[in-house]
């Protein structure tokens, strides 16, 4: 049986992420830490490791690319989930009777209008997952409390919705990655599509001179190849310069990828490929 | 007098930033959020605010560049400031008697590997301020715990330093940026240096096209203008699309940057200019 690690609680949507891309027969390990996730993956403790890396509100996950450079793994999939949440309550509990939310800060800050709107007077209080705010208030059985959390919560922790789809912005995705020891074999160029519907993501830095950033991404645009995703993160020991991760359309074994990364390269301090996997579809 | 907000409890290194800044003569005035603080300066309660934007290690603090986008405030200079944290405890106590070891996170993540050696067994808690976790500790004056900080808490609230710079990594640096209701007047081309010695932080976005990043940074590439920084935030309500904030050397009245801003003005969708300052120079 397949087992993916995820951070967080059963019922957060890092597990939602390892149901949508493996199906229901996987079987889902709930980890404390986004660095458990990884070094469990990378000691064989498990197969794969599903990580968020962005929410299309919040932005960047910038744990996680740290990680991905820290440890050798290979991505082989991303999935798309898109973000709902729900107020739970304890059974007869009304609006009126809540002064206390809890929830992980995310979905907190996500939901902040309308519970300004809806609950004014009450209270937040960060817990450390939103499905496990969910169980803290099964157990704790507080009748001045709300959590908020994913649907799935409901049915693994047994308690009634009271609102549904409390998010302020309707166009709340977040991004996974799924990680593993082993790049996925490349496509055969004689299957259906070939090459196509792939997505590429790969870390670089060059040497810290006047447009060099422009030469990089030159090495892209002068062949046609689209980026979809850049983002930066801090080169430990030489402030102020930085590692690029950047996401583009294309296999890296396609000759046009190929050729562009050949090109970045001659003139790259660190180049790597962190793997090439077909494209999510965004969910409904 | 010169009024300056800034996040965090009187010793923190955002308030070093404003001493370092405006020098002795300067009040700080200690707000709970950086909101708050942009909110102060936005509505004249203070005359201006220094907040945090990047750590050398650490990486981008975004709120803060979110914020930028929100308000409508002016960058008016920037200032670079050396972190190096101290390890607080009661007078009399030693190493051995510590069990608990409270700060920001930021201080804990950063201080992760010599706390690990000196103090193995010593749990971590998470509060909301560097300088606070002294002034909490001095309050509660518990015998089996110590607190990170800046320097300058010791004399605030008046607790013996156990270890000096604790720091994990010595290349620890902080960049705040000054804020401030009107931009500072351009410099006049006779002012010795001209517009030399300055740098300029925009904002923009283009429409999701392939090469529309490359596109952008050649108008400041084809010109030599030299980019010191490009961060990513997502665009709110377009799922992966993005605004850029890029720091570029150079005064945005300077011609040749006034070009490179036209030239971009031609395809972008947001454009703004957020400052134009004197670079800061690096702390010993």
């Amino acid at each position: 049986m397949t087992v993916a690690a995820f951070q967080g609680e059963p019922g957060a949507y890092s597990e939602q992420a390892a149901f949508d891309f493996f199906g229901p027969r996987v079987q889902p390990l709930p980890r404390p830490s986004f660095d458990d996730v990884f070094d469990d993956v990378a000691s064989a403790r498990c197969d794969f490791g599903v990580v968020p890396v962005e929410n299309s509100l919040g932005g960047s996950i910038h744990r996680n690319y740290d990680l991905l450079m820290r440890h050798n793994l290979h991505i082989v999939g991303e999935v798309v989930v898109r973000i709902r949440w729900y107020l739970y309550a304890l059974p007869g509990v009304q609006l009126g009777d809540i002064t206390r939310v809890m929830s992980h800060w995310q979905a907190l800050a996500q939901t902040e209008h309308t519970l300004s709107r809806l609950l004014p007077q009450a209270e937040r209080e960060q817990v450390y997952d939103t499905a496990g705010s969910v169980k803290m208030l099964a157990e704790e059985r507080r009748g001045d409390t709300a959590a908020i959390a994913g649907k799935r919560a409901s049915e693994l922790y047994g308690l009634p919705i009271l609102l549904e789809g409390i998010e302020d912005d309707p166009t709340n995705y977040t991004r996974f990655l799924v990680l593993s020891r082993d790049p996925i074999p490349s496509p055969s160029p004689e299957r259906e599509g070939g090459m196509t519907g792939y997505k590429t993501s790969i870390v670089f830095a060059t040497r810290n001179e006047p447009g060099s950033l422009f030469k990089s991404l030159a090495a892209f645009a002068l062949r046609g190849v689209d980026l979809t995703k850049i983002e930066s993160r801090p080169l430990q020991g030489s402030p102020w310069e930085y590692l690029f991760y950047l996401d583009f359309g294309g296999h890296a074994d396609d000759t046009n990828c190929r050729r562009a990364l050949d090109h970045l390269s001659e003139f790259a301090t660190v180049l790597r490929v962190l793997g090439s996997y077909p494209r999510a579809t965004m969910p409904q």
